[in-house]
């Protein structure tokens, strides 16, 4: 793959260097957009069912009614990697309200855009490649998670500032400007341990795999649905539930997740030593199992 | 000005229906970006310097160094203005972080793309058109506004998707998919009034104004100030304070403001008869005044 990597833009593959959208699409004005990370291993993208689900039910809550069928989005995203030459691959796959007439109000009929960015990343599975060179530091920041109240937390939209406002906190805490940790993690108003700005958070304790629960401001990750369904396959047991930040000190062991890390031990929380342990790595050896089942076999 | 109008972008002048931004620009991706919406009366831009300090503040919150002069960005409003032959205008000036290497943590180092949105509007000041056609009806909805401590509600960003859920609420109530009323108006998380998705709301009770703090999430809105500031200066009273919606539908008056509206008397509130009145006359009429004194003599 070139240094100018080949995206899908409404209907046509584009130079990334040349790949723009109208400076009145919605997507660009307001943020009135939905989103998917998405991984291909092996040229196969994983969990594509999970992916579109998520997809439906975030356009649902922004009553975006973009009209186009899954197998039309996963055509663009397969076009997209073998023009690429890509077989394992990050993938994001945007949707747009588009261009409308008036202003901010959204109107029922839409003429969305598809936008899908593609890059390079390491084989995975079992004989795989992490994406990240080593554990997380993470630290908890002054910024709240968006409540569900003001934007539904099981949308995932072009809206990121909240996370942004979160990881900007870390540069500043760092000297050369370039980030005091690798995730920041953010709490819910209450002051309830919540997610990090592109990832979920799990810990261990006592044998027990913990999780906020998406009752909370939490979105609903796909690698996160995995592990849980995972451990309680082999019997881990699993509770999601609202948790202090004690208590993710206190743990045994901490990862992160996201479709990117896939899951990503913590080394440190706040400067205090977490890492992580047995569990975590039987839980990573599973999801690299699967994937390697879905995606390679 | 013809169907097409010319846009000002990334520091050129370009036809609307060419105007674009790169699909990897921040302000798309994320919607990373500060605006300011603002208003030409016969050529000249009102009240430039309070929307110079407000977007100054906005970029802080962000922590987005444009490095920008506030002339240069003046200059490029002007020559928009010139190019379309406009003196009576809605502007709208975006600023964002622009495309930068890594994916979500902002970097210091900023190379903003600014772009310049106009479009023609009536004649201001005293002899001057509403953009309005007739008071507006207001409803309140169930999307509560963004708490600061997601995001602070001074800013304003392109992460505007909570005004648009509220927005989509109204639509959701009326049968033709158009809209059940002009404005929705939301609460805060504890159920106090806060503001219209893209207006500020004032009433009057006993002759005294009245207007939601910016202690809570209301964003301080120019024409909102201007208001406040005419009216303590005509001797009516005037407090910003925690309002309950009772509060206000027993108001003797009531209005929105933003920077195209002006001021616009609320004619019901959840179908509840308020109206405009005496006291909002008044106020229309100096903020009229000071429109004509500052852009027309």
């Amino acid at each position: 793959m070139s240094d100018d990597p080949i995206y899908h833009v409404d209907g046509d593959l584009v130079p990334a260097s040349e790949a723009t959208v109208s400076v009145d699409d919605r997507g660009f004005r307001y943020g009135d957009a939905a989103f998917e990370t998405l991984r291909a291993y092996g040229g196969t993208i994983f969990e594509w069912e999970a992916h579109v689900e998520r997809l439906e039910r975030t356009c649902e809550a922004l009553s975006l009614a973009h009209g186009l069928a899954s197998g039309d989005l996963r055509a663009r995203i397969d076009e997209t990697l073998a023009a690429n030459d890509l077989e394992d691959a990050y993938v994001r796959l945007s949707i747009t309200r588009g261009v409308q007439p008036g202003k901010l109000t959204p109107r029922p009929e839409v003429d969305p855009t598809v936008v899908i960015y593609v890059a390079p990343l390491p084989r995975g599975g079992l004989e795989g490649d992490s994406v990240w060179d080593g554990p997380a530091t993470v630290r908890t920041v002054g910024t709240r998670r968006t409540p569900d109240e003001a934007i539904p937390s099981a949308a995932k939209t072009h809206n990121y500032l909240n996370g942004i406002l979160a990881r900007a906190e870390l540069r500043a805490e760092s000297e050369d400007g370039t980030g005091g940790a690798d995730e920041a993690l953010m709490c819910d108003l209450d002051g309830y341990v919540a997610e990090g700005a592109t990832s979920n958070l799990c810990f261990v304790r006592d044998g027990t795999l913990h999780t906020p629960s998406t009752d909370g401001p939490v979105l609903p990750g796909i690698t996160r649905d995995i592990v849980l369904e995972s451990a309680a396959e082999v019997g881990i047991s699993v509770t999601e539930g609202r948790y202090e930040l004690e208590d993710v000190c206190a743990a045994d062991e901490a990862f992160l997740t996201n479709r990117t890390w896939e899951l990503r031990p913590i080394t440190t929380l706040d400067g205090r030593d977490i890492g992580g342990g047995p569990v975590t790595d039987r839980l990573s050896r599973l999801y690299d199992e699967r994937v390697e089942r879905a995606c390679y076999e």
